[in-house]
């Protein structure tokens, strides 16, 4: 099984997607935590240079090609391989994040971007994406907080750094998406208190579970007194 | 104008481009020599990911995503730039490599390639290529030679090492495109010694100003016996 985390800066994907694998791993679930930009030994190399805040003078088309570049080899070298030794892959941004910022971000054609996505990816498509909605302003201000913690502001801020209005398509992007499919789409109200998030997520795969008519979603609920 | 260099690993652009620089300068022509991948800040960044040896485990797609990526950014901060100062652009491998490397070499489908330069290059063509073409053994054979005297032999040599086959089908695939435009392709016998060559990149300038009705070859050719 494949799961994405997608959202705005700061709506707290990773915070969930590390809650997500241990629970999972608790319940005995082999799990493959991941993400994008930076999720093989290529991205590694390519994540610098995409979320320096000082790569000011990044084409558009450029930036869009190594994104893809990373998906490509990421897809290829780390995703496919964990799916096919049976791990549940939760990944940190990915597919949807190429049309919302580069798309509805910055104004590339979404067809076409569709098209490269399939390319890159191989057509290799998640089967649960967890949307992460919330108010830009919310999410810049705990994104601006994180960096200062992180020491992130120089290393990974510019995409961070761009106007309000960007920001705001991004979002409305991505709602745009969760419309278009909704049976892949969970909306996660991520401007709730954290472990409220996460219980979101939870049932957001349970849902997904029992939609697929799999057991898994009964045997979680029967631990479910144990984790709590 | 815009001139590229294009031809299989060994073949003597870089020398041919350097001396066809040369010759333009000393007649007053504002020349910018580049090269892709590697002509940019983000090229300088991808060309050792892109042609090191080592780098072994390159997904096909991300290799051309990366090649892309370079050619966006390379277009926009270095090649456009050039012309509209008035330089001529001389480009050691552009779009044709492409074609021929990954489209030819690797077998990715040529039409769906061509629209990704499209992209890449915002529809920026040469208006003349010469196509330096020689049989595959002799070129890797100087190919290796150059790379055990400049010490390159660990940090250029990937595409190098493919099979005989890879480079087999790059070579008919830049004789095919070169007869799919013929005006804008010129092939140099590279196979001959470098004096003849740099030659022969001459005299397809200089039939290339003649065809276009510019008064530059006739003028080359006043200045032919200062030069000599």
């Amino acid at each position: 099984m494949f799961i994405t985390f997608e959202g705005i800066e700061g709506a707290g994907k990773t915070t969930a997607l590390n809650y997500l694998a241990g629970f999972l791993q608790r319940r005995g679930y082999d799990c493959l935590c991941t993400r994008e930009p930076g999720g093989c030994t290529l991205g590694r190399n390519l994540r610098p240079i995409l979320l320096d805040a000082r790569t000011r003078t990044l084409a558009g088309r450029a930036e869009l090609f190594l994104f893809l570049a990373d998906r490509a080899q990421h897809v290829a070298e780390v995703i496919r391989p964990a799916l096919e030794a049976g791990q549940i892959v939760l990944c940190d941004r990915y597919t949807d994040s190429t049309l919302a910022y580069q798309g509805y971000g910055r104004g590339l054609d979404t067809d076409y971007l569709r098209r490269l996505n399939e390319a890159a990816s191989g057509g290799l498509q998640p089967q649960l994406t967890l949307l992460f909605d919330l108010p830009v302003r919310c999410g810049l201000m705990r994104a601006g907080e994180r960096n200062r913690t992180e020491g992130l502001t120089f290393s990974e801020g510019r995409f961070d750094s761009e106007s309000l209005d960007f920001h705001e398509r991004v979002r409305l992007g991505y709602r745009a998406l969760a419309e278009e499919e909704p049976e892949r789409f969970a909306i996660v109200d991520a401007a709730q208190p954290p472990e409220d998030v996460v219980l979101q997520c939870r049932s957001a795969l349970e849902a997904h579970w029992r939609s697929q008519d799999l057991n898994e979603a009964d045997m979680l609920e029967e631990q479910d007194n144990d984790d709590n």
